[in-house]
């Protein structure tokens, strides 16, 4: 089981930003912007496109409304997305506020924010679904 | 009209892989690493999350057998997925072999392959489709 679907399952607290049922957003706990969420599928597969059709299809549809919070949330250019996964076999989609391409390098170091700030940040984007 | 409306209007030459009624696939020009596509929705909107659901819904499953095809091509890990989208106002996804998170960092050097390296990359993928 992986730490995903644990935090699916509830096992694991999350900052969660939206969910239905194929879906669930929350706030990346190491993130690369204020603003980062991932968007991870309920069914456990290692990489997106193992996905079944019917995933790949709302995805993106999904994400839509949450990069929109993200945008009107957070001084940038636009929201980004990126699909890495080697770190978690558990398919998931990174939806980051950038200004210019450094903003989706993983290479550069994470973010720290406490409990309190990333409660912030989950209630600023909430409020703005 | 963008340098991608001019590829699919085919007033601009390019690395063909894959089209249907929605969507174009091709070389990126200027690639990260050999295997480099971009699929690029057929309407001209600037951010990938201004297009209209039934885009976004086909997007991913339009992507799939090409991002199949590019893992089947080139020693790698997994096809990754990375949407920054500041430099063509025309939104287009990137699809790129990846071993590590380097892969996907735009800020890398791009890679110079000619004309016939190029023409091999969009071979090989292609027979494996």
């Amino acid at each position: 089981m992986t730490i995903f679907s644990k935090i699916i399952a509830g096992d694991i607290p999350s900052y969660k930003i939206a969910e239905n049922d194929h879906f669930i957003a929350f706030l990346d706990i190491m993130p690369l912007r204020k603003g980062h969420v991932l968007v991870v599928p309920k069914v456990e597969v290692d990489k997106v496109f193992d996905l079944p059709d019917s995933y790949l299809a709302g995805l993106l549809v999904f994400a839509k409304p949450i990069a929109r919070a993200i945008e009107k949330s957070f001084d940038c250019n636009r929201c980004g997305i990126s699909v890495v996964g080697i770190e978690v076999p558990h398919a998931h989609v990174h939806l980051i506020p950038l200004n210019d391409a450094n903003d989706l390098n993983f290479l550069q170091p994470k973010l720290k924010l406490g409990e309190e700030e990333m409660k912030e940040v989950q209630n600023l984007i909430i409020s703005n679904l």
